[in-house]
């Protein structure tokens, strides 16, 4: 199940190293969960992302539905039982955070608060900055006058436009105890980057845009 | 100028917007400094990453160098004499981080603080992680029993490794005071992001591994 994982692996946002965060931090999460079936939990912890490809390569696929559909036939292939493989399905169909599918059964809880964590935090601000870099768009936008854009109204993708749309307020929307209090603790460091860097970009251009000014109407 | 600067763009963190940061922030900086040319040192800024897409394609030239010599021969193609064409070119061999050529004239050293400026605080932190994205890197290395590296000892590439042998020491190399003191208001936000990264990394792993470990013998 490793090798087939590795061999569907994509980007650097969700490399083997996001899906062993995500499983790790699955199995720290099921130890305060009862009546958790640990075998589909790690199947679909493992598989959850094989996907992903697909949908870098076509962005109107879902890369939830399409690595539910890949791993169910992988498991079966495994010789897993069509009920056992369809549970696993389920979890990685529902694990979407802008998803229409919320996750029903513990186990896709769990799958759904431990891939949430991964874009919690610090190591979500530098998921996501992975992510954008690979896709080529920018840290942020500028309106007409070259002034620096918060995100918050932005239409166009950004890093600034993906943290107040998405990151900014996942802490509200884990099904577990556990995975809430996980993602608590990494509340003020995401917020405080978020601000510093905007701080950062806005002075920097304050003052130099002003001197530029003056320096071009001597 | 603005033209040939935007044909000769390249990856997300060397972008328009890095080109603007770096002119506004080397005006800040002007603006502390006596005898500076600003018509030399603004069109050093518009040009100093005009290199950059040459590097990216043939990792073995050096962008400062190529841009160097291209911003020479636009500039003469411009109207510019060879004289002051030479003293941009001289501006953007030297403005690189680990360069032998160390900046000379306060154009310069302006130059190299105001881009050096943007690898500090929480922007190079982001810039770092839009072009290790792009390049395919990952966020860290792992040792061969899955344990995360702090980047300092690594010979692989990725963020961490970055961090620690590029981002973490360069607050003590600016030729300005002004560029100096810019940095120094960053270095905080930067370092409590590299030690948050590392610590949700890490934990998220101990806790999980031990539960793994403990299902999967049952």
């Amino acid at each position: 199940m490793v090798h087939y994982m590795q061999e569907c692996l994509g980007d650097s946002a969700h490399d083997r190293e996001h899906v062993y965060r995500v499983l790790y931090a699955a199995m720290d999460i099921a130890g305060t969960e009862n009546g958790v079936d640990c075998d589909i939990l790690i199947a679909a912890c493992l598989l959850h992302d094989i996907g992903r490809a697909e949908q870098f390569e076509n962005p109107s696929l879902c890369h939830a539905a399409v690595g539910g559909e890949k791993a169910y036939r992988f498991l079966q292939s495994v010789g897993w039982t069509e009920s056992r493989a369809g549970a696993v399905r389920d979890c990685i169909v529902s694990h979407r955070f802008r998803s229409s599918n919320p996750p029903l059964c513990i186990e896709a809880k769990i799958l759904f608060d431990a891939d949430k964590l991964d874009a919690a935090g610090a190591v979500g601000i530098a998921r996501t900055l992975l992510y954008k870099g690979q896709a080529g768009e920018p840290l942020y936008s500028v309106d007409a006058d070259g002034n620096v854009s918060d995100g918050s109204l932005d239409t166009e993708l950004s890093f600034l436009e993906e943290y107040k749309h998405k990151l900014e307020g996942l802490y509200t929307l884990f099904y577990t105890g556990r995975g809430e209090a996980l993602a608590a603790e990494r509340k003020t460091c995401a917020a405080a980057f978020y601000e510093s860097l905007l701080r950062e970009v806005r002075e920097s251009c304050r003052i130099g845009k002003a001197r530029l000014a003056g320096e071009l109407s001597e």
